[in-house]
């Protein structure tokens, strides 16, 4: 009796007919297959146009056309130029007495009218094409015209780029929406997205699921919105992340998920965030930190547009505490130098009361960045501003050493001349260059200097000194985070650093029961020119493990993952995952100034539709299905006084 | 001066570097180029395996590889069978002492629990091949195996695929997803997607553009979900669809938009209704009718898996007033005959008091249907239950002739043999057939009688008589609705047939004014076996006639539309689109009893997430910032009573 009678027979009474292929033949996990590409249709043969207004070249003469577009511009009741979402074209109107109507027509509509086009495309007159134009060696000569729409006066010109505020822009969206800029900005974005999906889904059989996003609080859950429901005092909540239900998906035996997942999270007013935001958001079972590293990295080679350059792959990659020491901050922009520098082996021996003071106290170091050619660029109120921004933020005292020829500081005069040697041997100062020294306690002394790396090549900057290449794309992984940090209010009691879900380092698991503050993390951040755009880790899929720090170290209460943690218990695989930041991503790309430029329809940095007037008000009765009432903060006020 | 000199030399300064490509050169309008597909890695170097357990063929034999996955099934001590997302593999354990310790591995992990196992590809002994596994010509021997994770007794099993009810399958729903089915059901519904990403985005560039879900009420739109914010008694809320959006991206110029749109309704609990679902959201410019269902059938048909068969373009189409007439419902199934036939002009003459009372009433007809070998198939029972189900639900009286040799029936007797004759030339009766007949108002008739040819079409295959192929897909567009109806609890007054943004049909915008309940709309309905999966229209750009529509036709207040009516006073262009529901049609796609069978985290009937307990109480303080606390039920109840 050797032979396993398998139970895929029954399979056949669930799918009958063989008209579903359970499990694929195939190496590649396609559980469909679909026709050969046939020859489509032309997308102009679905509208009332022949041709879009970016497309006619000299090619085209002779042929007759039709295009529909908005009244870019009009001159001399002779030219129109047509624009739509991919071009302009220039329209001629004839100017005789047969052409009357049309010249009426188009005198009669204002710019940003709509209208339809036919006419003939002809060469325009040698020395008058327009090399500036896609279209400009042609012109199209008008036989009929008809104004689809015609438009009022706008509150702002459209192909005005420069002269409208953030906030008409918002209240009036969809003309802002017909700049050039808003136009490339969406299409580039949905075009790199489509080629994520391409990367994950077709040639790494990824499934692309959707999760709900009517869930529950998750514990310590703030920033969550609530949905009330029609069971009295019952809320679903809008999740900041699909992170239990990846998880989930995993225990389920999908191997690869992914989603384009809206999130959610109510920051109040924060400048640069929405209240509801976009992530890559995937998940892989039997994976290591390396293997998510490695695909994350193909990803972003994969669909970077050739405009922007060659991803460079793999990326570098960084400890949580070497970019502390280095740069300050666990998210460093590496687009330029200017490290922060080890000096207390020189600081060490300077005889002066408050510096050894500083370098006395526990995990006390000396740390110094140089400014390039900071002494000639940088003012007495700028080096001053830097010190006073140290002073207030991290409340961390900065020495300022100007190498302009001699050293000006007062520091200096405690220096002998063998320190100020090494010391500038040490930073790599030159002639011109200005070097920051400050003293104390690790993580300040860097924090602050690493702070003030920025501000200054922002000051640089300003001046004129190119220290960032803007079209320059430096990716950074940070790695070997923290597991856990001490909670801001008490710092006795520890707080998961990202989520309790992490796991730890495989070195560190011992220190869980003995040591947590000294675990590191199985986490990744993923940074692009100092700022993180993804994060993610190596989950916990032992369910003692999860429970244990759950219980014993981040003391919550699990009552609320009760499904997670029995799913755990159920056959759930090693795995780990990632998320990116789509809006910021997207936002670097092109260079925006803000997440709102990638955006199509954003709220406010108050949480506000500025065009609709979304949130709004709403009629007390159609609260009573939810059983609901708002309590408002003056009637609240009157009773307290009462 | 004939030149233009067109502003876009000022587009170079917003685009330093030339690394934007605003007006793209080519038809094809790609604003990103992508490098040529290079050779990507196996998804496998991401993860600890070396192959998946579906790949392993007699190629592989006497290749050393890594499996991971579940223990599907264990046998004498000697055969272990694993299984991951792609199939299943046999893992033979060696018999000698030298395995002794894999041995006891196996022995001491419970069905269901996570394992890695490595190990030579050996052919499977002659004859003891099973043709019925993909991988059954092979087996691993295995060398080393490790446990990944252990499994607690399940409260099902994974492989037990009958044995569970829907509530246990949705407590446990990621060992449910376990099951080959919902592994099926959800790649299927990705890649199908994905097809149609490729098909709109790569074929036709739509644009895909994600929208806001938290917006504000629509006027009229009762089952909006709420989400309070920090703006005391303001509130989101969550959109029944992106309706407006996508209107205003075409006002914005975006010419082509697609979105797979999270949509929200209250709908309380509605078997087969879900609190979010998924659409399919698309909209165009300068597009007509036409337009629309020619990209919509393309897509089917480029999407459709192969094994699903050949969808055949383009659909057939009805009028409302024909597929009401017909087939009595405005969403036929087109798989079986059973048509309504008129047989007025033969009952006219029958002098038989209640018939000649029934037609006698204003729009008064008489119809039938036949059910084939309804007198072998149906018993007396079953004849009295369409009957009365016709009363119940439509007040409308049938009678029933069964034309069993001669034709038994009460009205019969009323009848001369030349009627008889023509009735069973009219309808198409067959010996044994069953004529249903109905006198009255139209649409009543029509109803009842549609409805009893669904009833019966069940009855007769409950019986064995297969009328409908469960393979085939009947498509059908339905088009030509009523653009208003006469309002339920006031039929003096109109609402919107589907929404107010649907465009008259052109032959009859002058009927606006002076008769709108005959006026027909330009919506399309897309009706797949019976069930609505898709509606449309092209959408109203004229600012006037919108205006008129929602103030003097509807009565509606427009403030809460007033960007939108500003838009369409901007230059907007004409427009229309569609919605597909995106749940309903994979589920008819794959056969699935519910919509819950392709949705990952489905909510029960009552909106509750079963797993996760969602929705789910929330502490008072949580809801502080919000302004809103609630009302108990009970609390209210007491107060009103003291």
């Amino acid at each position: 009796m050797r032979r396993l009678h398998v139970l895929y027979g029954a399979l056949k009474l669930l799918f009958p007919g063989g008209r579903a292929k359970p499990w694929s033949r195939l190496p590649s996990c396609r559980w469909a297959s679909f026709r050969k590409d046939a020859t489509l249709p032309d997308v102009n043969s679905f509208v009332a146009r022949s041709k879009t207004c970016g497309e006619l070249r000299s090619a085209h003469i002779g042929q007759e056309v039709t295009l529909c577009g908005w009244i870019q511009y009009k001159r001399h009741e002779q030219f129109v130029v047509l624009r739509d979402f991919q071009g302009l074209t220039q329209i001629l109107i004839p100017q005789d007495e047969a052409a009357s109507h049309l010249r009426k027509l188009f005198s009669d509509a204002p710019v940003e009218s709509v209208v339809r086009v036919t006419g003939i495309v002809i060469p325009r007159p040698p020395g008058q094409e327009n090399p500036k134009m896609q279209t400009g060696d042609i012109e199209i000569k008008a036989e009929t015209a008809e104004v689809l729409n015609y438009c009022k006066k706008l509150p702002f010109e459209v192909k005005d780029f420069a002269k409208k505020t953030e906030a008409l822009r918002m209240k009036y969206r969809y003309l802002d929406l017909r700049s050039i800029q808003m136009q490339y900005n969406l299409r580039l974005r949905s075009q790199v997205v489509m080629r994520m999906r391409e990367y994950l889904c077709n040639h790494y059989d990824f499934v692309d699921i959707e999760t709900p996003t009517l869930f529950k609080k998750t514990p310590g859950g703030a920033k969550e919105f609530v949905v009330p429901s029609r069971e009295a005092g019952k809320f679903y909540s809008l999740p900041q992340s699909p992170q239990q239900f990846k998880q989930l998906l995993m225990v389920g035996g999908l191997d690869r998920y992914f989603q384009v997942a809206r999130c959610y999270r109510d920051e109040g007013s924060k400048p640069d965030r929405q209240p509801e935001f976009s992530q890559i958001d995937i998940e892989m079972s039997f994976v290591d930190q390396d293997g998510i590293l490695a695909l994350i990295e193909g990803m972003l080679q994969y669909s970077w547009p050739k405009e922007k350059g060659l991803v460079k792959i793999p990326f570098p990659s960084i400890t949580y505490d070497e970019a502390l020491s280095i740069y300050g901050t666990d998210k460093p922009d590496t687009r330029f130098g200017m490290k922060i520098i080890d000096v207390s082996h020189i600081l060490r021996n300077v005889d002066v009361g408050f510096l050894q003071k500083s370098l006395s106290e526990p995990y006390a170091t000396a740390k110094a960045i140089c400014i390039p050619q900071g002494a000639k660029y940088l003012q007495f109120k700028d080096l001053e501003s830097l010190k006073e921004l140290s002073k207030s933020q991290f409340n961390q005292f900065i020495s300022c050493l100007i190498l302009n020829g001699n050293m000006k500081s007062p520091l200096g005069k405690f220096l002998s001349e063998e320190q100020k040697a090494e010391l500038i041997r040490t930073v790599k100062a030159n002639v011109e260059d200005v070097v920051l020294l400050a003293a104390g306690q690790h993580k300040k002394v860097c924090s602050a200097l690493g702070k003030l790396r920025l501000k200054s090549a922002e000051l640089l900057e300003a001046k004129g000194l190119l220290l960032r290449d803007p079209s320059a794309f430096h990716f950074l992984w940070v790695v070997e985070f923290p597991l856990f940090l001490p909670k801001e209010e008490n710092p006795e009691e520890l707080e998961a650093a990202h989520h309790p879900f992490t796991a730890p380092h495989p070195l560190d698991e011992h220190l869980l029961y003995s040591d947590p503050r000294q675990v590191r993390g199985q986490h990744y951040d993923l940074v692009l020119n100092g700022n993180e755009i993804g994060g993610g880790s190596i989950r916990i899929h032992n369910a003692k493990q999860q429970r244990f720090i759950l219980e014993t170290v981040l003391k919550e209460n699990t009552e609320l993952l009760h499904h997670l943690l029995e799913a755990l218990e159920c056959g759930a695989p090693p795995h780990g995952g990632i998320a990116l930041g789509l809006d910021r991503l997207i936002c670097l790309l092109v260079g925006g100034s803000s997440i709102r430029d990638v955006i199509a329809f954003p709220k406010s940095f108050k949480g506000r539709d500025l065009m609709s007037n979304a949130p709004d008000y709403v009629d007390p009765q159609e609260l009573e299905p939810y059983h609901v009432q708002v309590t408002w903060p003056l009637t609240e006020a009157k009773a307290r006084t009462n």
